[in-house]
C-alpha cells in the first residue's frame, strides 16, 4: 500500500473505533440517566463484549501491522496523519500490555461497581462499595505496572489525565497554591461573614430545568448538538463525537446556586468538547486533549465568568424571572456575596473557589495514599474523615457526605482529580491572556458569549488533540503556565468581596 | 471440536452477536427519546458501522463453518440448541445473500429516514420525506429478491413478521373479518351514539405521567426492568435481551385515553418480552417469537382486558384520584361506553376495536399495491385519502393525519400492519382458551393481573422463540385458530353497548 492507501485505511480503523466508543459511551450515559434500575447487569455483559470486540481491533494484527507500515513513512504524513499516529501507537502499545480477560474483566467490574455506588451513596453504605473500590485501586496498580513498569504506578494515571503530570509537579503545585491560599482563607475566616440566605428556599425541579435551559442559551450552546439529563453526579460526555455531546445536573431543591454552577461548569466541558473541527470527528483527535485543559474550560466558565460580579449583574433579572418568589427583596449583590461565601464545607462540587482546592488535595492524597501503600481502601472512610477534619475544619458525619460523596472513583478515574486545580489555575491564566484581545467584563455584563466563546474556539477547542496539553497551553498562553495568576485572583477578588486590606 | 465444544462456542457467537444487538437497540432508543436534535448523522455514522461488523460476525467464515459443523451433529443436539440453529441458519442464510454495502447503507437509510419523517409529521410535508420512503421500498423488494428469489416481495416481508404468512391468507383472514365487521358497523352506525365527553378535558403530561405509571404497576410490570419514555409514535424495545424493556407513550392534552391505551398496548409488548425465561437471553430465543404473537399480547391487554367493563370499572377510581376535575360528575359506565365508541376516524392507534381492522386493511392494500408495482410511493399520499374515504368514510385533511401517522414505513417495517389484525383475532380466541382455567373477569373486577400473567406466561412468554409462531399457537389453543371467536366476542361486547339486538 502506498502512504495514502495507508493512511485511508487508518482513518477507517479509527472510524470503525469511534463506533464501538459511541455504543460504549452511550450505554454509559444511559445507565446514568434512563436505563432500568435493575439494568447493571445486562448492561455489563454488552459492554464487556464491545470493549473485547474493541480492543481486538485496536491490538490486532490489522491495526499493528498498519501502526509499523505507517511509522516507516512517518516523515511523509500531514501533521494531522502524525499527530494520529503518536496518538494510536500510544493507546494501543499500553493497551496491548494489558490481556484481554483483564481488559474486558474491568470495563465489566466499572459498570458494577457505578452501580452499586448509587446505592451505597444513597444509603451511607460504604461497606457496600468497598470491594469494587478494591477491586478497582488493585485493577489500577496491576495496569500501571503492566502499561508502564518503569513509573511509579499513581504517577502512571495522573499522566493519563494530564500530559507530563506526576506526584512531584503536583506535590510543587499545591504548596504553592496553599502557601497564598491558607492565609486568605485564615483573613477571611476572620472578616466579617456574608449571608447566603438568598440562595436558599423551595426550587422545584422543574423551575431549575427552565432556569438551566436559559444558562445553556446564555452560554451559547447549540441545543441542536447538546442536550440535558439529570444524575446524582454532574458530568459531561460525547457520544461517539464532538457531533453528540450531553452534560446533566443535579437539582437541589433548597438551593437553586449548586445545580446553576453545576450546568455552567459542564457547560463549559461541553463547549470544548464540541468545539473539535468537523474533521476531527471519528478520529484520535477529537474532543478536549487533557481533563486538565478540559478543566481550564469547565472552571472558567463556572467560575472565572459564571461567578463574576458582572455575570451575576447580567443574570440577576433572569433569576428573578426564573424564580420570582424566592427572589424577591433580594439583590444582585447579595447574590454575588452568596454564592462566593468562603467557608470550609464538605461538597467539593458546592465548595467556593477558594477552599475548593483543599477538597481536590485531600482526594489527591488519599488516592495517592493508595496506589503507593501507605493507605487500605478499608480506611479511606476514616482518612476522609480525618483530613476534612484537619485541612477544612470540618467534620464529615456521614459517607454520603465523605467518601461516597464523588462518582470518580466508582468509573475508575483515580489520578483525575488533580485535573480540577490545575484547569482552575490554567483558566485564570488564560483569562489574564484573554484580556488582552477582548473587553471580557464588557461582554458579560451584556449577557454576549460570542467573543468569548470564539477566542477559546480559536485558541484551543478547535484543535481537539492536535497539540499534546502542554504544547497547547503554552501556545495560548504566549509563554509557561504560571499559577501566580491564579493565586493573584482569587486574593484580588475575595480581599475586594470581604474588604481585606 | 466435539457437540459440547460446539455448542459453547455457538452460545458464544450469539452472545457476542446481542452485544451489537444491545447497541444498535440503544441507539434507536436514544434518537426516538433523548439524543440530540442534530446528531441523526452522527447516529448512522455508528449504526452502519456497528451494523457492519455485526454482519461480519454473523456471515463470517467462524459463523458459517461453526454452522455446517453443527448441522452435522443435529440430531445429538438439545431441543433448545436445535432451535437456535435453526433460527441462525434461517436469519444467516438470508442475511448473506445481502451485499455487505447495501445491508449497512440500508441501516444507515432507515436512521435518515425516521429522522426525516419526524419534521415531515410535525410539517406535514410528505414531499420531504417521499425520497426515503422511495429508497426503503427500493430496498425492501430489492432484498426480497435476492432472500427469497422464489416468493412475491410482499410474501417474503409479511413472512418476517409472522411466520408462513402470505397475502392469500391475509386476503382470506380479511375477507372473514369484513363480512362479519362490516356490517356490524353499520348497525352501529344507525344506533343511539354514545357521549366520549368524558375523555376530554385538560390534562397535563404531568398527570398523565403519574396515571401511566400507576397502570403499568396494576398490569403487574416489573418496574425494575420496565421503564417509561415519551416519544411521537409509542413503542416497546428491548436492549440487548429481555432484562432492560423499554415501553414509549405520547400524552394528547385533550384526551387521557389516547396515551392510556398505548400504555397498556406497549404494557403488554412489554409483559410479553420480559416474560422470555432468563436462560433464553443473549440467544436467537430471547423475546417474541412474531409480530402476531406480539401483537395478540399488546391489543389483548389493551382491548380484551383494557376495554373491558370489568376493567373500567376497577380503574375509574384511579381515574379519578388522577384527573380529579376532569372526571368529577362522570360515572364508569360513560367512561366505559366513551372509550368503546365506535366511530369512523384518522388516526389507527386510536381507533376503536371494530373499524380498527378496516385501518390495518388500508395500509395493508397499499404498502402491497407498492410492492407490487401497481402504486408508486409518491401517489401514497393521494390512495391513502381515497382509501379513508372508501373503508371510513372519513376526509383525511393533511399527511399529518393520513399518510404520515405511523413510524412503521420509516423504520422500514412493510408487511407489519397485518400482525396488528391477526394478533386482535389470536388475542380473542387465546381469551376464551384463558377463560377455561382462570375467571378474568373476576380477577380483573379486583385488579388482580397476576392469574392472568402467570397464565401467559406459562402459556406464551416464557418459551421466547422455543416454536415457530404457529405451532406456538396451536399449544396455546389446543386447536387451530380461528378468527371467528375474535368476530364473536366484538359483535357480542357492541351489540349490547349499543344496544343492537
Amino acid at each position: 500500500m502506498n502512504t495514502s492507501e495507508l493512511t485511508n485505511k487508518f482513518y477507517d480503523l479509527q472510524s470503525r473505533l469511534s463506533a464501538y466508543r459511541h455504543a460504549v459511551d452511550l450505554i454509559y450515559y444511559d445507565g446514568a440517566t434512563t436505563a432500568p434500575k435493575a439494568s447493571a447487569e445486562n448492561r455489563a455483559h454488552a459492554l464487556g463484549i464491545l470493549s473485547e470486540e474493541s480492543y481486538k481491533l485496536s491490538t490486532g494484527d490489522e491495526m499493528l501491522t498498519l501502526l509499523d507500515d505507517l511509522a516507516k513513512v512517518r516523515d511523509e504524513l500531514s501533521e494531522k496523519d502524525r499527530r494520529c499516529l503518536e496518538l494510536a501507537e500510544k493507546e494501543i502499545n499500553e493497551m496491548k500490555k494489558i490481556p484481554l480477560d483483564e481488559y474486558v474483566a474491568y470495563q465489566e467490574l466499572i459498570v458494577a461497581a457505578e452501580d452499586t455506588w448509587h446505592s451505597a451513596k444513597e444509603n451511607d453504605d460504604f461497606a457496600s462499595f468497598l470491594p469494587y473500590l478494591e477491586k478497582i485501586f488493585a485493577a489500577k496498580k496491576r495496569f500501571a505496572e503492566l502499561c508502564a513498569p518503569d513509573k511509579k504506578p499513581y504517577d502512571y494515571w495522573l499522566g493519563q489525565f494530564e500530559d507530563g503530570l506526576t506526584t512531584e509537579k503536583c506535590d510543587a503545585f499545591f504548596e504553592t497554591l496553599k502557601a497564598r491560599l491558607v492565609p486568605l482563607i485564615e483573613s477571611i475566616g476572620k472578616a466579617a461573614q456574608n449571608d447566603d440566605s438568598c440562595l436558599h428556599g423551595d426550587f422545584s425541579d422543574e423551575k431549575q430545568l427552565a432556569f438551566s435551559h436559559k444558562l445553556m442559551e446564555i452560554m451559547g450552546i447549540d441545543r441542536n448538538r447538546c442536550i440535558l439529563g439529570t444524575t446524582e453526579h454532574p458530568f459531561t460526555t460525547s457520544i461517539g463525537s464532538h457531533k453528540d455531546v450531553r452534560i446533566t445536573t443535579n437539582f437541589k431543591n433548597d438551593n437553586f446556586a449548586s445545580s446553576m454552577f453545576s450546568v455552567i461548569h459542564e457547560g463549559g466541558h461541553a463547549l470544548y468538547d464540541m468545539g473539535s473541527c468537523d474533521d476531527l470527528a471519528y478520529t484520535y483527535l477529537d474532543g478536549g486533549v487533557s481533563m486538565g485543559i478540559h478543566e481550564s474550560q469547565s472552571r472558567f466558565y463556572e467560575n472565572l465568568i459564571g461567578r463574576s460580579e458582572a455575570f451575576i449583574n447580567y443574570v440577576f433579572p433572569v433569576l428573578c424571572e426564573a424564580f420570582p418568589e424566592e427572589m424577591s427583596g433580594h439583590t444582585a449583590d447579595e447574590v454575588y456575596k452568596a454564592i462566593n461565601l468562603v467557608t470550609p464545607s464538605l461538597i467539593r462540587t458546592e465548595a467556593d473557589e477558594v477552599t475548593y482546592c483543599l477538597h481536590v488535595m485531600i482526594r489527591y492524597e488519599l488516592e495517592r495514599a493508595v496506589m503507593e501503600d501507605r493507605l487500605e481502601a478499608k480506611d479511606l472512610s476514616t482518612e476522609w474523615k480525618r483530613l476534612y477534619k484537619e485541612y477544612l475544619g470540618v467534620d464529615v458525619p456521614n459517607d454520603r457526605m465523605g467518601v461516597l460523596q464523588d462518582s470518580h472513583w466508582s468509573g475508575g478515574m483515580i489520578g483525575y482529580f488533580p485535573s480540577y486545580a490545575l484547569g482552575s489555575a490554567y483558566g485564570a491564566h488564560i483569562l489574564k491572556k484573554m484580556r488582552e484581545d477582548i473587553d471580557v467584563d464588557a461582554c458579560i455584563s451584556k449577557g454576549d458569549f460570542t467573543p468569548i466563546n470564539e477566542w477559546n474556539r480559536k485558541m484551543i477547542w478547535r484543535h481537539g488533540c492536535m497539540m499534546k496539553s502542554d504544547e497547547l497551553l503554552e501556545s495560548v498562553l504566549g509563554e509557561s503556565f504560571d499559577p501566580v495568576h491564579y493565586t493573584d485572583y482569587l486574593e484580588e477578588k475575595y480581599k475586594k468581596i470581604y474588604n481585606l486590606v
